[in-house]
């Protein structure tokens, strides 16, 4: 049995997220298959989860464990959800990785930011050349999205095709990259495809997507009709739309300025690697506040609301030298990702403070999304027809609604959400084991575990506050002086008027008064009773038990 | 000049946010206008901006300083927005509190809470009663929103009228309340509406308001459908709502259950105070789990994602005896607020992996907002006919689409967010002072200022992570021992592999070494010297600058 060859599909990060992808395909004997893994994503911490974190990876352990194993890694396109994690974790995988011109600059540019030779990335040519890595022969098919030269992948193993997606939307023209092709679709699920491993992030979408190119007039009539500067903003990476937004602003008679480092570097990597041509011209920030704010056309940073991006410094005032002022406009051609939602609304009212017009996507005019709808993803499946449909990137709902979308048609539908080993040769799919993953945080220059207990002890010092309480004791055992309590993020006062630290040191002082030599002797006891009291005292003074770091001095 | 009487507005919450509603009207001679108050809300704190705090109430110091100007509270309805700080704040005004009586009932227990009495809460008629308060006369004119007996009101003053409308939508049945008559706001402005102060939330919803009446089909269509267990939360003071779910759980043949306190509470307060008259019958929740699933609805709290509340109770298993399981159903009767949308979703996934359908009002059928939309705002402009619109509840951008809106129709708009205040005697407003306002945390059990650096060291605390420095200098001003350090929520270790404390204790070992008796006896110099090598060292090692707290003791 365990010399019987198996193919596996196994996700690590993106089923049960939506962000973070990260993909392995295995064939071969049972822990002896040859790996293939299909994108090294990130995603993006937040306060309620991960405070101070910079950057999520996915939890790789179980593929550095199996690194000689591992022929190759594809990435699909050039978003941070799909490259992001290149620079940080190539290092533990060592495994050579296939992408197109555009996503190889932005794959070589995050090897170089972590010293790593460009040329562990190799360009391949699109779909019907495949690249062969071990048993699997990877094809790039052009996709639409919203960058360029995104891609689907064929993955041909000895047990069948495979048909994984990747992030796509079913655009005819969508401004930047390949429009989709239907016919490739089709030609390719002729030969027969074992599995459609599918995008699921918008299957919650009751209506068919609409083309990039439908919403260009909107926004320069938007644009035409306002007399002060205009300002709009969209994901830094989202090229098609800087693209339209862009061309609308030309249109419209205004000189266009990209503002912010990752928007700029998107562009400059677009058109240095030829896939963006024609690109309208933009002024630089430095010359565009010579420009009267009526003929300019700002598109920025910070459709998220980040703190540091340029909406967010523009709606606190002068930035570069340019300044939003009454009658102004500022467009929001993006949509807000759940969790952002109050920092966005905090720009949207620092703008309104200014008199600055705010208008967002709520029409539905100024923006479509990137991905395939639930009537798109049932095309794909009717097109495909797929043996079965195995969802992917989207958080748990996302999946299980795509399965039983896949279910409706007659479709067998695997859900996989990260960890799911499934072995896909023979006739059925089948659950074989479930895979430990988790989460890296990238956090200042470390890696820590999600689940390291480091930014769990942020939280709780976040919610409950923190007590220090010092206390030295002398070469014959005994306290010397008082103990000494330090508040951090507490209320000062309480239910008595004075002061916490007093109660605090008070009831300290009497516990220690008339603590025995073996409780004073030993360090977990004391600490412990400490521990007691003080979050004792701070219950009954201010409500709250608070984090408590007790520091002993022995001398001698 | 300051013998004439003026009559002033100042906003002190729910104008520059949505929610803790706080507004003050004045009449007499600058500075000694005799004052009232209409509500005091509260709002909710969130991670990013207030970790750990139980509740957020309105910096009422102003008023405190007046109090003996103040003539009495109105409070338009029992949302906690509105009266969720009587208790928290009466013992700082000690006004008389005016409500209708189901209003009235729920101020009382909340003033209970604290030990104070139900007498200062006295029950009022609706209009065309009138409390004389002062020289206002103030009147509670029914209105339809989501909970019984909200009100208007008709604030009569030397000036001219005042309408100050508080939550309302135009609803003709409304499901609970009174249902909004269009005749008698006609009326009231008949006699001349010098100010229309008027609810902004939704200003920027295009379609004009839907019934409350309008959902219940849908509604019991959707529990009809399923053969499972049914459960539907929404916000426990939306009455209206519960009351709704209840009778389409009725008509679909299940017997309802209510779960969570507050729910409970509420419809007892409604029925206590005989405003909620045939509320369909309701089963226990210990007697819920002998019902067979496919007969039951639950109706439960915890539709903004509350860790506590029943919703992600039962998201995480067994609750009360009850558990969902596959084919159940989960209804989300309700908007979530921004902000929330991460935990909502934590739950939808949670059900997700239980194999229970999460519905929500993605599609519009099963939630109607309770406030009214920009087409009912112009209605009301244009039936009171008001000499000036002064938007409030709402944040700014809600409150200054008002001001336009109202502006489009020829009205005088005045924007007048927290701590505007507005003069509104003579033929024009006139904004006279901008008054200091803020938020007070209730924290615990403690009061902290919003400002007051607590909440802001915890986010700190939460960001950097901290290490704490403990330190001995004897009796001669030498350095005892050695410098001793503790982390919290951080890495344990960086760059050099080995653990950041040891990395830390040498740093400051080798500095204490050479630190000359000036350095060691100041300890202002000696911490700012502490503190910069152990940041730079953070910064060298894991690329974080964290928090410091150090603490040196002096022996002898």
């Amino acid at each position: 049995m365990s010399g019987a060859a198996r193919l596996i599909y196994l996700p690590l990060g993106g089923a049960g997220e939506i962000g973070m992808n990260c993909y392995v395909y295995g064939y071969g004997p049972k822990d002896a298959e040859r790996l293939i893994v299909v994108d090294l994503g990130v995603t993006f911490p937040d306060m309620d989860s991960s405070p101070g974190v910079d950057l999520i990876l996915p939890d790789i352990t179980w593929l550095e464990e199996r690194r000689d194993r591992i022929e190759a890694v594809f990435v699909t396109h050039a978003h941070e959800d799909h490259v992001g994690a290149v620079g940080h974790l190539w290092a533990r995988l060592r495994a050579p990785i296939y992408a197109r011109v555009f996503t190889a600059t932005i794959a070589r540019g995050k090897l170089a930011e972590y010293g790593l030779s460009e040329k562990e990335v190799t360009v391949v040519n699109p779909w019907p050349e495949q690249v062969t890595a071990g048993p699997f022969r990877v094809g790039f098919v052009p996709v639409s999205h919203s960058i360029p030269e995104t891609s689907s992948l064929v993955i041909d193993t000895p047990e069948g095709r495979i048909l994984h997606t990747g992030d796509f939307k079913l655009d005819p023209n969508p401004i930047v990259g390949e429009p989709w092709n239907p016919d490739v679709f089709a030609a390719i699920g002729k030969s027969g495809v074992k599995a459609l491993v599918c995008d699921s992030t918008n299957v919650f979408s009751p209506e068919a997507g609409r083309s990039e190119s439908s919403i260009g007039l909107a926004i320069e009539e938007l644009v035409q009709a306002h007399d002060g500067m205009v300002v709009a903003t969209t994901f830094a990476s989202n090229i098609a739309r800087v693209r339209t937004l862009a061309e609308a602003g030309k249109r419209a008679g205004r000189s266009v300025c990209l503002l912010g480092r990752a928007m700029r570097r998107m562009v400059e990597a677009g058109v240095e690697s030829g896939v963006l041509t024609s690109f309208p011209t933009t002024v630089a920030p430095e010359d565009a506040a010579n420009i009267p704010s009526e003929n300019l056309m700002l598109i920025v940073t910070g459709s998220q609301g980040e703190r540091r991006a340029a909406s967010a410094q523009l709606s606190r005032g002068k930035y570069l030298g340019l300044e939003l002022k009454d009658g102004d406009l500022f467009l929001f051609s993006s949509k807000t990702i759940p969790g952002n939602e109050r920092d966005v609304i905090r720009i949207m009212n620092a703008f309104s403070e200014r008199g600055v017009d705010v208008v967002d996507d709520s029409g539905g005019r100024y923006h479509v999304s990137g991905h395939a709808n639930r009537p798109d993803l049932q095309m794909v499946h009717k097109l495909v027809k797929p043996q079965m449909v195995i969802p992917m990137h989207g958080e748990h709902r996302h999946l299980r609604a795509h399965v039983k979308l896949a279910e409706a048609a007659g479709i067998t539908g695997v859900l996989a959400p990260n960890g799911t080993l499934v072995e896909l040769q023979g006739n059925a799919p089948h659950i074989a084991e479930y895979v430990e993953t988790g989460r890296t945080y990238y956090d200042g220059t470390a890696y820590i575990g999600a689940l390291d207990g480091i930014v769990r002890d942020r939280l709780r010092m976040a919610m409950n506050g923190l007590v220090v309480v010092t206390l030295i004791i002398d070469e014959d055992g005994e306290v010397l002086g008082d103990p000494w309590c330090d508040l951090k993020g507490l209320s000062e006062t309480g239910r008595s008027n004075a002061p916490l630290v007093d109660i605090l040191e008070e009831d300290l002082s009497q516990f220690l008064g008339r603590a025995d030599d073996r409780t004073l002797a030993d360090d977990d006891k004391l600490e412990d009773a400490i521990k007691r009291i003080v979050r004792q005292t701070c219950q009954n003074e201010i409500g709250k038990k608070p984090e408590v770091t007790i520091v002993v001095s022995r001398l001698g």
